[in-house]
This record gives structure tokens, C-alpha cells and sequence, in this order.
């Protein structure tokens, strides 16, 4: 079967050593074989276990079953963990670029990347936000098609505005916008999921979702035509919802995902209940992309506190999503 | 034992069913005997158990195990259920007039509030923003110093803001009202809940907690000189914490209450958890009140369908702080 394969991130942060983690528990949570790009000595620092060093994805299948398989890019010296510097830097961008490359060409079935320093990668050059946006022009998909989804496995949202002031949120929701990311959102649900019909409910931005405009009137003028612009498209939406009443659990069994009107609205609910095994999946490229919902950590690495429930959730469900996408692709023919 | 007393709400809404629920539970969730004060038809309607009309608070404790005591505040005609009107309105603030009374007096030892019908009552004249408002003017105490508290059994939140547009929120945000808020939280923790040193968690208001000045300047300028004023005052305070990472398992044990910037930055993590079993309680009341996190349901009303959690929740939740009270009371004497 073809590998999946996983961008190592910063050799100084947890990725190493939650990768290794994940090697470590495959048959346990019934793993599909995959390779890690980078360092190998940043894994070997922080580990134990076997590691297989290759050359070519080719071997990941024969070598999988007895130790980890390591595509190497080496570092200009060596990185030691929790002691980020501009050479680990490097070394996470390069692997990062050859794992887009592989998934890109089909070598790889889906890729998941590991946390980077952004304060490292900014200081090397590095002019995107994030890994997000450089996979995606990676795969010629323009930043805004590129769509964040966090899922855990009993909640998926996706913020309609990400990085950004609280107090800039309501300036920036437009009925392009919201239909947009929503649009993308439905068929990731369908292509990577293998949902049929989808099924989105949207929060509403104020308290109580507005009150029929006595808290505010973003509902009525950005989210409700966005929704009557969506269910003409044959979309199943509801909303806009009281964000505080939609995310116990008889409202979570309504609806596939929630679109949320900024970060922490979307993400306060899904690290509450899913804080080690949050994913992060980038909807509307051409490849599957995932990534563990935290960052570095760099307080903790090599110290053989990082949890990688997350970091094996990030494989599970690319390797899910290669597997609808197929389908998905087979039963569209 | 001084009984508590429940105002019982709107007559049409679920609040006559949850009480009538938790008096059949009194026994299974130890509840301690309590009063409701309202018209006892509107009980009668949705519940076919035993029901004594009482005159006077001392009959409660004899009347408690075999039947659910109600001092009677009739409507001026009956009322059906899911059929709110402005007869029920009036009855419903007659029984709140009355049932914060008999608190103020100590005849009551605690307040315990049914859902009202915000809309109904405006249409009577009712001039407050809600019964928190109402119960605080008639305790002698300021609006701005009645402090709403979420609590759940494992979280306890303090919005700073309440009913307002978000983008309402960034401008109000001031180091006064944080401290203030906070002071508050910290007496009602100490008297009603028994903490001898509380500990507080602060939500920053932007994504991260504003990264620095990053994605937001509010933390910098507002909350953390609020949270250095409280630290002086030798208040245990962390924070400005980035808000999705602070409601998981392990955040949650490292404080008593999370004071949040907005209604849903506070409601989302407490109904997320305990959406069933939310309490409201007012700090800052020279009284013990608190209520269900829920509405009046009036869709519902009256068809058996109302989980009276919250209810019983709100009962327990009021006798264990007036047992607080006593003790610290007595303590501090």
C-alpha cells in the first residue's frame, strides 16, 4: 500500500518524539505504514526504537513492521530538543517541501505535518503564516480555498476567521466569505469523510445568536442570507444557532460540522472536549493534509512528557481520508 | 431546618414540571426541603403527584417528605402550559416579589429561581433586564455589583460582559470592571462555596491570548494590569490564557473559576460539559440565589419532556452555599 508520509516540523519540538510515539503504538491503533521526513537524529535523541533510515518510499512497506522508516534530510548540525535554532528551521521547511512534494505526486497517499516554529521558520525567511498556506500554494490553491477544519472524534468545526483581533471578527464576516468556506467545508465532508449529504449547522456570532437583532445584527445581515444562499444550492444548513447551546452532545448528533464565526469560538469547544487528539485538516487542496492540533512545545521536548494521541489521530484520519477519496473518486467515475 | 424557597417562573414554562421532578428526586439527589412559591394549578396540570398548599414556611419541614409544599400566588386565571400570557407574567414576579422576601428576612435560607418569560414580563412593565437585576435592587446592591457565575460540577465561569453585540465587547472591557468582577468572584468562592484561597484563570480576549500584541492589544492593556492590581491584593490569578486551551480536563483542576471576557467565550466550555446540569448563581447578594441555566422551554412545556438537572442542580447548589455561609459566618466571627 502506499505510505502515508509525515513532515517531522521543528526536530527541536515534539514532532520527533510524538512521531516515534505513534511508530511505536501502530499495531494498537491499527496504523497504516508511513514514513517521517527529516532528521533522523533528531528522533534518535528523544528514542529509543528502531529506526530504519531509506531511500526511496518504496521500502516504507517492507520496512514498516520492524522499525521506523526515515526518509533523512539532515540538518546543518545537529538539533538538540527544546533548543530551537535557525538551522532546525531549515531543516523542518526542507522536509516540509519534500513531503508536499511526495504527496502531491501520489508517491505518498496523504501527508501530516508536525509542528514548526513559527518564530524560527520567520526568522529564516519564511513568508507565509503557516504550513497551511505554503501547502497550499504548494498544491496551486490560492490561501483562501484553503480551509481549516479541527475534528476531534466527536466534533469537526471550521472558524470562518482565524488569526485575527477579536474586534476585527465582525468587519471581516461577508456572505462571500461565510458561503465560500462553507461550500469547501461540504466537500471535504463528502470527499474526505464520505458523508453523502452533509450536514452544517452555523453559530451565530453574538450571544444568543443575536436575539432577532436586539445583540447585534451580524445574523441577520452575514449569516442568515449566506444560509438561504447555501440551502438554494441544495446545502442542508441550520442556523444561525446560539453558539453556547450547539456543542453538548444531543447537538452534536445534528449536524457533520459547525461553522463558527471566529478562532476561539470554534476552537474553545473542540479543545474542551478533544484537548489530545484534536486534528487539524486542511479542506479544498488536491492532497489530504493533517496535522496534530498543537504546537511545538518546545518546554517539553525530549522529555518524554509529549502525548501523541493527537499525532496519531493526525495519521488515522489522513490515512481515512485517503481512503473515502478513493471511493469518493471510484463511485464518481 | 429553614427551608429554601423556588420562585416557580412563568406558570406556562417548564419551570413548575422541573420543580414538581426535583421534589420526586428529593430523596435520591439528598435534597434538603425547599418551598416553591407559585400557583399550584400550574403544577397540578403537568404532575400527578402530591402537592400541600401551605401558609407559612414552618409547615415545610413537616409537610416535606410526603408532598411537595407550595405557598400559593395564584394567577388571575389558570394557565396552561406552553401558553405563556400576562396573567402568568404577573403571577410570576408576585411569586419572585414574594420568594426574594422571604430570603432577605432569613425565613428562606436560600433563593432559588424558576425561568421567567423575558418578553412577557416587558409587556407587563417589568423594567429590568432579567431576575438578576430585580433580586439585586430589591438586596439593596448595585446592577454592576451582582456578578453572574456559571457553575457546573466541574467548571465555574464569571462572563465580564453579558447580553451584548460582540463587537460591543472590546470597547467595555475595562481594568475597573476585570478587577472589580474578580473581587467579587473571589468573596462568593471564599462565603459560597468555601474556598479558602481561590484561584482564578483569566481568558485573554483574542485568539492566543493576543500573542504578544500580536493578534490584539486587550490583554496588554487591559486584563494584565487587572490581573497585576489583583496579584497586589494577594489574589491567586493566572492568565491572560489563550481561552481554547483552558477548559480541558487538566487546565480546569488548576483553578476555581475562569473569568472570560464574553457570554459565549464562558457559556460555550459550561453548557459544552454540562449543558444538563448548568447553574446560574448571582455573587455579590447579601443572599444566596441561584437558578437553572435553562429557559422556559414553553415548546416543551407540559409534556414531560423537561430533565429537571438543572433544577435539582440549582436546589443542591443553593443549600450547599447557604451551609457555606453559616461556616464562614461563624468563622469569621
Amino acid at each position: 500500500m502506499t505510505p502515508l508520509v509525515v513532515a517531522m516540523g521543528d526536530p527541536a519540538g515534539v514532532g520527533p518524539e510524538t512521531i516515534a510515539k505513534a511508530w511505536a503504538q501502530r499495531t494498537e491503533h491499527g496504523l497504516s505504514p508511513f514514513v517521517a521526513i527529516g532528521d533522523p537524529r533528531a528522533i534518535a535523541v528523544v528514542w529509543d526504537g528502531p529506526i530504519a533510515e531509506i531511500g526511496d518510499l518504496a521500502e516504507v512497506a517492507r520496512t514498516f513492521a520492524d522499525a521506523l522508516p526515515v526518509l533523512p534530510i539532515l540538518a546543518a548540525a545537529a538539533i538538540l530538543p527544546g533548543r530551537p535554532d535557525a538551522d532546525g528551521a531549515r531543516c523542518a521547511l526542507q522536509a516540509l517541501e519534500a513531503a508536499t512534494g511526495l504527496a502531491r505526486s501520489g508517491a505518498a497517499r496523504a501527508l501530516v505535518t508536525a509542528p514548526v516554529g513559527k518564530t524560527q521558520l520567520y526568522d529564516i525567511g519564511f513568508t507565509y503564516p503557516g504550513q497551511t498556506e505554503f501547502v497550499a500554494e504548494r498544491c496551486g490553491v490560492s490561501r483562501e480555498n484553503a480551509v481549516m477544519m479541527l475534528a476531534g472524534p466527536s466534533l469537526r468545526v471550521v472558524p470562518i476567521t482565524t488569526h485575527v483581533p477579536l474586534a476585527a471578527v465582525p468587519g471581516l464576516l461577508t456572505v462571500e466569505l461565510i458561503v465560500a468556506k462553507a461550500q469547501v467545508t461540504v466537500r471535504g465532508l463528502k470527499r474526505n469523510f464520505g458523508i453523502a449529504q452533509p450536514r452544517l449547522a452555523f453559530a451565530g456570532l453574538n450571544p444568543h445568536a443575536g436575539e432577532s437583532g436586539a445583540l447585534g445584527r451580524e445574523e441577520i445581515e452575514m449569516i442568515e442570507p449566506a444560509i438561504a444562499q447555501l440551502r438554494d444550492e441544495g446545502i442542508d444548513v441550520e442556523g444561525p444557532l446560539a453558539a453556547d447551546t450547539m456543542f453538548h452532545p444531543r447537538a452534536r448528533a445534528r449536524y457533520d460540522a459547525a461553522i463558527c464565526c471566529y478562532h476561539d469560538q470554534a476552537l474553545v469547544p473542540l479543545k474542551t472536549l478533544h484537548f489530545d487528539e484534536g486534528v487539524n485538516m486542511t479542506l479544498g487542496l488536491p492532497i489530504v493534509r493533517t496535522s496534530p492540533d498543537h504546537g511545538t512545545a518546545f518546554g517539553i521536548a525530549g522529555q518524554d512528557k509529549a502525548h501523541p494521541g493527537a499525532m496519531i489521530a493526525a495519521i488515522a484520519m489522513a490515512d481515512m481520508a485517503a481512503t473515502n477519496r478513493q471511493r469518493y473518486a471510484a463511485a464518481c467515475r
